[in-house]
């Protein structure tokens, strides 16, 4: 996997995006790491956190990669151009999910190397957590 | 393929497409040209360019196959009628992005041969590419 | 999750298969634990382990899960009864992989607390490591 | 897209596959490209070559990216496993073709750049195609 994120890389996303979750006081997470291509390198569920996250999680996480930037970008086309966004989910086989919490990441030369997808407690703080994961191993978050 | 678009057809309004697009200093496009069937004659993804944009190119292209003229006309279908635009994309198995960008090619006969479909930059943008290389082989664009 | 498998358990059962993996020298792995309701708690996927690798791996598991037994009982039904694990796979909607690898976890009292799946070697080799990882937290496989 | 398949190699590629079945004087090919997260970067279908084509090759291409080697594989699991290999194409929603032909695409290193996947000739003529293109750009062709 060369110069993609490795599962140790994934890893340490994972963990510091349940750090930041912690230290905030959120509610039960799940996080997911996709690499470039949308395949999953690790997901984790904590405790608590409900049936479908993983889809969730997973679905931020594609839709980031679908167009090249965060879900934050998905969310605000949403509000503008619905037939967008819903014709989107057809050609993706219904596995976007367009609200915030699905963060591009990039390297220093601007190369989408993956994604992170959050979800479990609110859209912003689940997008807080991608971000802090990202930036702990010292890649770059795009939100959209 | 008698009367049709040929391969060779299809790569020469690929590369105007992407010409225009150069000169417009647009982002990274991906454009596909399809038969009068549907079927993909050629499609191409420049660097850059993410996932998701093969099918979104297509779906374009698809939709302006499947109700006999552009895109465009989907939009603004889509905003006046969604439920028709909604339901569309039922019968087509969610195939269809109904945005500019997917453009019907005609004959001077008035023939349809097939269609191209672009997506990367602004909507307006990939139809005014797709235009480009429409008219380039002598064949005529019906936008919508 | 009273009763259930944690994330911590899951991460247990996870890093003793990749240490199995490891001991045997065996090529990159995909592991996941599912709960009960055949819900995801944990994927890890090696560098170097294939696309569909965490699909596979959810296929093992959740034949597991969908049948009450390992996926070695599986395996045996698809080669004496054909029909029926094809038949299995259509009410499934296509998620089961019927060969070894899927093994159900259960607690002294027999109850189902979940299911791990693994995949990259060996469907034999897979197993064992999945096998490994249960017992390594106290748990009962049950391989089919 | 570091260290990938730009989209110029994969016109190489192109190229040199179309250049080795004119000399063998095969029928139509179409030829496909995917980078190592199984997204297409090109697609070409010569005059001629059937509707489904396009389907068919990426299919291939799919099917060597999902298990991480060519899919001489997969026909050979075809015949001794043919359980697996229905049940894989369930989880991979029916879009492998599991005869040779779909070739992937290595660096030196061994790391997986994308597949290559042709149809139109015999199975085996279309990857000895697969295999003239991989090499013409100085990657390494694994059939499987």
């Amino acid at each position: 996997m060369a110069n993609g994120i490795s599962l140790s890389t994934a890893e340490t996303i994972t963990s510091a995006a349940f750090a930041k979750a912690a230290e905030l006081g959120l509610k039960p997470l799940t996080v997911v790491v996709l690499d470039a291509g949308g395949h999953t390198i690790i997901l984790k569920r904590q405790d608590g956190s409900s049936n479908l996250r993983p889809e969730i999680a997973t679905g931020k996480a594609n839709g980031a990669l679908a167009v090249g930037t965060g879900t934050r970008w998905l969310n605000a086309n949403a509000e503008t151009r619905p037939h967008f966004v819903n014709a989107l989910n057809g050609v993706a086989g219904g596995n976007i999910i367009p609200v915030p919490g699905g963060v591009l990441v990039r390297n220093e030369a601007g190369d989408t190397l993956g994604a992170v997808g959050i979800t479990g407690d609110t859209s912003e703080n689940d997008e807080t957590c991608a971000v802090a994961g990202i930036e702990t191993v010292g890649l770059i978050p795009d939100c959209g």
